[in-house]
């Protein structure tokens, strides 16, 4: 039996190619749209890929599994568990095996079993393999979103993502009774996860690529709680808000992902075109490090920087329904990365891009560049009037951890859709924990029209690292909950 | 001005990138379907391609004109000389602006001038490249498979690939004529051509990548031919067989190349499919060395050795109509490379591969292996009996130049239509010059049943080099032409 | 806690990076001579090498310990266990830190406790890896060769490789010990290993890159043996012959491995410097597929085929004393992975290289090339005289699981020295299991003026498959020792 | 023949490989320090490298000429001629023939002839190149620094950069005369020189990669001048200020530089470790672009951005005597490419580099960062009164064509060596074209203690392009000459 593990930094997420040397069949498990690696793959180890599934239906990219078994003949298996309206809708037409609670398949020699864990999602299965060539039980559990090293797959996505009410605190309960169930494994069984360390779908994920059953029931938070309702109360507070296209993306692979078929690099624009792009309201993301953006950028672009979060804020920024171009430092930054980033989340309208001469010629022209001025922890401080405005745009869990008094919370996925609640005629200082998301944050008002707007330089970690006062909720409570 | 040269090895075809890098545009002449190498040139040089055109309709290589000014928003040009039915098809719908003899046009500073160069094809187009921000004269001539450094561009293309007959002889008359408007230029004027030695456009094309007119009036045959009937006459001698492909290859430049749009790895297939593949008479290609497939190949699988010839064998041999499989070692051969080099001539139905487990697999089921055993030129000068019949693949002016007393000559290229002319029953010795032809005729008697195949060692450069008799033909004279 | 593994696929070699993402820290255990890999994953994690150890003094490769320390300035910590002069003799010079049973050092937040296992080696140790940022127990071992993933460390080596008479016994019985101490460690601890299938080092490696204590428990034969002497007997039946170049690097990897500094691809020769490298008796190596050396190769030169098993066969039969050369097909074959293979067991004198020209040109100049003929099964079977001799070439535990009755056992790695056994006035059929090592044992026996030499189509394999006689020695024995 | 060009965009320098492809032999002109670049190209060509040359000793990098020679065994061919103290003094060393003018030898069927082109430095030597197999007159001179597309080499250097007195109006006598002699050739006589635009060896290099006889004839200003005097004037005037670095070079290239044998990646050091490198003095390069330094940089550090410009002003800035530090963006940076850019001019003493962990890390800490703040140009125009000190770090040319009235010029190659000149106490405000230079500048300020340094946005060029009054020198002068 031979393994090989995939991981996409962008997205934390992990997929693997389990074959079998002896007879070259080869499974892969959860691939994301960059098929190209596991037919690479495939090849380097001189097997083919005879089956492709996914442990469940992804919310944080685009699955290549119909994609990848339509390109290889393999045969695609998914899951029939679950209920209407979160089962897979195109099983059937892209000719799929369905699979319940205990089925199994061979995969030459290596045997994968399905096990029903509902929770992260009604349909989620796990995938027990065995190597019955050498052994006569399961060596790893392929877990999916259900188990990562250090948590387990957060319940709440079909709520707050796909906007099903009412499913969270239900779908918690399924997540501890899957949890029982899997306690029952033995200690020695390896857990291969969905996601690592940086995922939206989970809180406290660690960066360990693998673990084990015996090693998770000592250290897993979650296999320590007994009790299911301190479990409930447990795994829904505290969770990060999921970014608005976890939505579009599941339902895309609920209803049969596109195929990517490669990609091309996007084309070059000419300089003189930024000024028609920005009348027509095109969106144009400036990819360039925050830095640089606040130091000058043209009025009406959005910075979404190159860095390890581009693929979330992406997500969270970018529409489906529209073109959008990108401007670059063509220079330091690697535009095909940017390329894949999008298209491992669907956004295949990048409608062409622009270098850093398109600033240069804005500024030529007599137009003015637009900053990102700075205030210093200390200027804000002692700053007691009214104003400026102060909005965090960290998640609900850092806020609710401490945040500077007089501040307003806006977290930055919300941002966009709730720009009416403020008014244009104030100073505005926009903070984050460190800075990045701020940049992003202080880029979409200024794009909106406000005009009074800075960053606060070190962030909430600044404020909190010179002993500044700070504010803290006195009961911190799961998302979606009233206190109790 | 800037000028960056792209030159595929497979096609011994050159594509060129002219921009201007003060004004940030830039055009693409002689595009070919790997469009992402142009794409990538212009972000590097901080360029936008804002025009793309081509010398002709190409033969060799599928255009990529279309999809680069496609995928770019570029203007395309394309030219209006000639006539039906040799003029663009899809001209209009592509929104190509026509381009006749005299027409110019500026690429920031540069300036395009369109020259009629009818000869090689009827509409063909050379362009004077001016840099006009610091010159007022023309620095180099793009000629495309008008002249080439060496040699000029061959007439015959029309009528032996394109079928058009009794076009030849006036596409050398007009070659003739373009050549001799081509000579006022200056001596200093740079020549910039479309092909490379190793294209099959020409017959006596320099490696030296450019040239100036002045070195080509001195030290071009065709140049220092002053007389029109001794020109025609000897741009017709001794031309390579035009490929079979070519008649395609014109046919989809003419109508509109269809869009690539990046290419995916191909699958793997298992080694068990192979029996049923070739049960269903599926061409399987095994791009192993000749060496390799001589010492034991599966039956019915023929030979294309994955080395500079294979994009030209390739569309020799291989069908447009169907799908077709590729046999390799994917430990020592470049698979990315072998599905390029189809792609560039539109062969875009590669249904799959095999690794060589495939033929172990074939193997260790009993079934045997075939090989191609060799015969030493010893051995064949030995036999002077009837048998075996000997078969010189080498082209046309090979054959002239000299040949085996008795071999029967069947160019390579023609051998797959001629089989009926040979026996079953008689032993065969295959041989071309040195032994890659013959590799690949030995492969295709062996796949249509000649079970008595064997290859000459060394070929008949061995076979000359030995000093064994040699039979010429009395006059050397065109193809398609009578004797004088 | 972040962890990165890296694997050499011709030495069948592991490698760990093992970081604090926290204090930014990190260590790597058993490092080989490509030490820029490891700077690379240091860079793309943000981490910063600050401690280098290894396992053991190893036996199948030039360590890279001491270079990557130097290089990154990172402490050196060494194995004190074992006796002299099986002990790190160049610890003082290179400042290196002595590592005990039970001692244990931090990488930022990483605890990482040495633990004294010989067996394998006298000095070996293997280390416990607890993350305190998150537990208190180890979450796995990194075993060098100690424990595989379903087999031991052989104990063998340091007599039979490094000469070391008369304790492979011994050492047997310190890995028994070794392994009942560890026995005791929790199901739940991960192992991760020095090598994996492919490897010297043992018999029975997994390609299942880490696995479990109660998975080995269950399906590792040696976990099964709870008697010491059965034990014994067990772990040295059937090792495979080690390469003779162990005994080499067992040297230098105690005495001080050199440091590599980088690599520069070899220098091509012209096609007419083989005659005059030949006439000096140097050892040229041809690279090709060994159906090409087969079909036509140049008198003197061996044959070893750039594949999967080039390093260990490279490691058997070039010697570290003397300049060598290297023969390839440049257009299909990687002569940087050559380069590379042969830098990481620490045969640095390539002293250039030559193209498939030098073989045409060989013959070219009216020089013989010489092919190395095939016998079918069939034929050997039929002749039952006296000749050939028939020469297995294969290892003794495939020796002894069954041969052709007549032939007369030569391990590949022995021939070269038992040369004089042999009469070069009688026809010799070479064999192995499939093929790979007889085309390199024939080419051994022709460059040492061997000419009626033949290998058996299919080895071993195909005369078992057809049914042909097998004899069988009556009790398989350990090497080394006496028939009990 | 063939002809390979190889451009490093950082020197703006280019190396030919020019061969026979019927012999396989080759030659390489003007090899940089990267050599493996040419043992790729030669392999891919299938040719050996046999003979290894250069034009001069170059000023602007290492040359590559010894290593390779030493590498491949090809000969090395060296200038025999101009005078001490400038002539090769390594040649017998290493074995090398020495040419003088009129010598030539043959590469295969190519043959060289040297041609004695004093000028741009005493022994200067171009090739003329005669591909003997097809012709009987040169096709190209390979100029190296004596002819450039659209310029002709600098003649100052030897006395401006090595400090020899008193020797740039002889040089340019002598280039005067060369170029005389040149002129004779014929017009179709291609030109492959040895820099392109960006190069520091002339003023006026066009990016046109080649270019004739005639064609320069035409359009390049220094073939246009009949007159002596005027010549050695135009040619002297408007020369930029040559790098400090090039004095080394010439001293290196002229008596032997070492080989470099690749290079490992640099060693990435802990962020903690920054503070005591600077209290050490180390010199602490950061490589990110100006905008990021600008927003916060740690405190004695400057700033070098990674960009086409870095050679050039690492050349300038960084010492060879002492160990120095790299920082950079790990995530957005080319690490390689700046070890690449450092060893190709010599600068083999980077002792390691960190990431931007070590800003955070210093801030974290409690010590502030560093800002470099921007003044407007209204703002800099509104302010009459004595103070800001205006520092204009561009070039004599520039500063000659126009300045802001009441700036001070201090080239930016100079700043370093004149701070004395500058008064701590006064707010300095720096400028260059367009801000990249000024970045450099003014970190190199407050690396040394000055407190109160802005930059001007936009440089002079939006100084110029708003309309804001400019000074002009009277009479532009050739720098060390007198106004006549």
């Amino acid at each position: 039996m031979l393994v090989k593990r995939f991981f996409d930094p962008g997205l934390a997420q992990t997929s693997y190619l389990i074959g079998c040397g002896a007879t070259g069949q080869a499974l892969v498990i959860d691939p994301n749209r960059d098929i190209a690696q596991y037919l690479r793959a495939a090849r380097s180890e001189e097997v083919s890929i005879t089956h492709v599934t996914e442990t469940h239906i992804h919310a944080d990219f685009v699955s290549g599994s119909r994609e990848l078994a339509a390109h290889t003949g393999a045969q695609l298996l998914l899951s029939d568990e679950g209920d209407e309206p979160w089962k897979y809708a195109f099983a059937r037409e892209a000719g799929a095996r369905l699979l319940q609670d205990g089925d199994h398949f061979m995969v030459g020699h290596v045997q994968i079993q399905a096990v029903h864990t509902p929770g992260h999602t009604p349909e989620h299965l796990m995938f027990l393999v065995t190597d019955t060539a050498g052994a006569t039980q399961p060596i790893a559990a392929v877990t999916g979103d259900f188990v990562f090293v250090g948590d387990v797959g957060r319940p709440d996505l079909l709520e707050k993502a796909a906007g099903v009410r009412g499913t969270m605190h239900d779908a918690a309960r399924s997540l501890f009774r899957s949890l029982q169930r899997f306690k029952t494994q033995p200690d020695y069984l390896q857990i291969w996860p969905g996601h690592g360390a940086g995922s939206s779908c989970g809180k406290g994920l660690s960066p360990i690529p693998h673990s084990t059953v015996g090693y998770e029931r000592l250290f897993n938070w979650a296999f320590a709680v007994a009790d299911e309702e301190e479990f409930v109360h447990l795994v829904l507070a505290g969770q990060p808000e999921p970014p608005t296209y976890f939505a579009d993306m599941k339902r895309i692979n609920r209803d049969g992902p596109s195929f990517l078929g490669g990609i091309q690099p996007p084309r070059r624009l000419a300089a003189d075109q930024l000024p028609g792009l920005l009348a027509r309201s095109s969106l144009v993301i400036d990819l360039r490090p925050a830095a640089d953006f606040a130091a000058g950028h043209v009025p009406g672009t959005i910075n979404i920087p190159l860095n390890g979060s581009f693929s979330t804020w992406a997500g969270w920024l970018v529409p489906y329904t529209a073109d959008f171009y990108l401007l670059c430092d063509e220079h330091t930054q690697n535009l095909e990365q940017a390329a894949w980033a999008l298209a491992l989340i669907g956004l295949d309208r990048t409608a062409g891009y622009l270098g850093t001469d398109a600033i240069e010629a804005w500024s030529a022209a007599g137009r003015p560049l637009e900053t990102v001025p700075q205030t210093s922890t200390g200027a804000l401080a002692g700053n007691t009037g009214a104003t400026p405005l102060v909005i965090d745009v960290r998640g609900g869990n850092e806020w609710e951890a401490g945040h500077i008094p007089r501040a307003r919370h806006l977290p930055l996925g919300a941002l966009a859709g709730r720009l009416g609640e403020l008014s244009r005629d104030q100073p505005i200082v926009v903070h984050c924990q460190g800075g990045g998301r701020a940049a992003i944050g202080a880029s979409l008002l200024q794009a909106h029209g406000f005009t009074q707007v800075a960053s606060l330089t070190g962030g909430f970690a600044a404020w909190e690292a010179e002993g500044r006062p700070v504010e803290r909720d006195a009961v911190p409570v799961p998302e979606g909950e009233t206190a109790r």
